[in-house]
């Protein structure tokens, strides 16, 4: 019984938000700055009512004896809640994509056409339990005119279900209908499966977590999803790298934040670039804290590491384990990566402009880097000012997606009659 | 057995196009256009070997007793080859999208970021029985640097052998590797079905054809799809529409190519409207030989029109038969559209800017109308040269669609040891 009202309150939830797009997308770039600054306020305001949830969140946390990495996640605190505003904040400084003007010509009849950029209408975020995706998926959706229905990992249930009270109290005060935002309160996973087929009320559904989360949505969604942020990115250092360059590089992308989709996974070494500089990768890797699971070849050097075994390849270890694969040349790299890879970031440390053009060419992913870190495939480091996630798919927002990529377009035809 | 083998040959045929389009992404536009050159003139040279195998598919339709539209389609002729090479050099002439950068700015760090259009890789086009498909497909997918999987209607099988043919002779006399240009030859549906599921070999699905085929794939397919084409397209006269216009565009959009997915299918009239220009409106649906299925207030006046059920509001006749309904304002008409448009084209008739705004910013659809028939929502008319079909969806590609929705984007990066 309680399942079944649960589920069609699912779709219920989907129809106000249907509906409240419509209001939503009428709405001026002002007044929907000024709504996001009113959230921003009121989460401040009410950090104290927030932190109160969080804590029953984390009690079951460490009753669950949750591993650290995931409680840190989880936690908040006053500095974080105001994080939260301050990135609502920030995202109504960002230029309004709706009603931008893409395009426009007259045909010879007279027929005046246009496309404009409109909202998407309904995204549904389905995330795990990181209640900072609710505050900032939340600003993203509303200031590109989208409502958008919020299912977070259930142990942020409490967490997520205060912020958005918080939120439905700030929006009475604003011109965004409460409805625009819809939490699904429930933690059953029929609700979820629910939404991957709500075709009528869900424009797009937006996968944000690790492998399996993703994996799940996509397989089983028949609404459009944007394909986020599975990232095994790969290493090349070819054998004209400079060594220091690709040290650092290394280092970095391994290590500066390893749990993110875009750290580096698999670093595949030319054989001749090995021989020459192995006693100094060695070194850096080992002060780093760097495990190593490599092929024979790559045993051989680092004779502490494990064996890499098929699963290795294909891993997101998302920690400080690295595989490490040994070639004799770049098709060989590029096929390796052809094969594992999960089209996020590629890069290649050559000084061989020849070398990095056939790279990038070939290596079919979103973002592909000539001597640089993968870590800078990121909406924050490019420059959009947030993003929504990292899309690995192809049709049509690829990479870092900002506020265009939360807009589709319409055609717009101004006549006087004409007919074909 | 045979469907074992049949089944295992599509995946490896995935695989070759796979590996062409390795190739391909690599041609200059010259090439690609030269080559384009070369099918065009094989096929006019070989008009009478696909005459022939034409024929073979003519000889089983009217032992079948196809309907004489689909013979139509299916009939081919010296000229129809003639038109086929003239679109091939139609698409030459294009601007080749594949390299194109869209945008390029420097970090702050020095780090160079551009992004560039690539080709999306391997296109799987499935369609029904017209061979002129098969030819504008290759076409649009050759120049945008993509290989294509065929599997066009088993009605056509010997006519599109015999097209693929003539052109895999023509491809190896240019730069484009045969095998960038695969053909199904099976007429089972388990190879379509094998088509499905192939992500690692085919990076699109595009069905052209009518709304069975078109659901079959987005219900069953794995693979990304481009959602082409079924068009219940409504043309709503408000009260203040101008009659001369209002009755030459519902002719228009009806009757013009009333098989095609921009025809009009459901007509919304305002009721005050109607009270005035009844007489008119009966004479010219009359004079056109349309075939009215009227709600009650429209069957009022066209005494001689069936009543409409809830089929026929959902219904893309592609025929001369019209749906009329009459509302007493425009948001009953939006609603209406609301609930069963498939948002590809719709229409307002009135000579209040005030009404036609909030039409086409309420109706959510590719392309939106005021005072022009619906026909116009074609990559011809529109001024694209050629186009692949009209997405009715909003990720990312929408509207008609020519060579540009054939790409995607690439992040390159070029960095000198950049680290976060």
């Amino acid at each position: 019984m309680t399942l079944t009202k649960e589920v069609s309150n699912v779709k219920e939830q989907g129809k106000k938000a249907k509906k409240a797009a419509k209001t939503l997308c009428l709405l001026t770039t002002d007044e929907k700055n000024r709504a996001l600054l009113t959230l921003a306020q009121h989460l401040e305001e009410n950090y104290e009512k927030i932190l109160e949830a969080n804590e029953r969140d984390l009690q079951k946390g460490r009753e669950q004896n949750f591993e650290e990495a995931f409680m840190d996640r989880l936690a908040l605190s006053k500095e974080r809640v105001h994080e939260f505003a301050e990135g609502l904040r920030n995202v109504a400084k960002l230029d309004d994509p709706v009603g931008e003007e893409l395009s426009s010509w007259t045909l010879d009849n007279g027929l005046g056409v246009k496309t404009v950029r409109v909202p998407l209408g309904v995204i549904g975020m389905i995330y795990e339990a990181r209640p900072n995706v609710t505050v900032d998926a939340t600003g993203l959706a509303l200031k590109s005119g989208n409502a958008i229905i919020l299912k977070g990992g259930s142990s942020a249930l409490h967490s997520n279900g205060a912020i958005v009270d918080v939120i439905h109290e700030a929006l009475d005060q604003t011109k965004i209908p409460r409805d625009a935002v819809q939490f699904i309160s429930t933690a059953n996973r029929e609700a979820t499966s629910e939404l991957f087929t709500m075709k009528d009320e869900i424009d797009v559904l937006i996968p944000r977590g690790g492998a399996s989360l993703i994996n799940t949505v996509v397989n089983n969604a028949s609404v459009p999803v944007l394909e986020t942020g599975i990232g095994n990115c790969h290493l090349y250092v070819d054998h004209d790298a400079d060594v220091k360059k690709a040290l650092n590089i290394i280092i970095n992308a391994k290590t500066d934040r390893p749990a993110v989709c875009n750290a580096a996974e698999t670093l595949i070494l030319h054989e001749e670039w090995l021989q020459s500089y192995q006693e100094e990768l060695k070194k850096a890797l080992s002060d780093a804290g760097i495990t190593v699971h490599g092929d024979d070849k790559a045993l051989a050097v680092f004779n502490d590491g494990y064996k890499a075994e098929e699963k290795d390849w294909k891993e997101e270890y998302l920690s400080l384990d690295l595989a490490i694969k040994v070639v004799s040349n770049i098709d060989e790299a590029i096929e390796h990566i052809e094969k594992y890879g999960t089209k996020h970031s590629e890069a290649i440390i050559t000084e061989n402009a020849e070398a990095a053009n056939k790279f990038t060419t070939l290596v079919d992913a979103a973002a592909l880097y000539h001597n640089a870190s993968t870590r800078f495939t990121d909406g924050g480091a490019l420059g959009f000012g947030a993003e929504i996630g990292i899309s690995t798919q192809k049709l049509h927002a690829r990479g870092p997606m900002g506020l265009p990529a939360l807009t589709t377009v319409k055609y717009v035809m101004n006549g006087t009659g004409q007919i074909r």
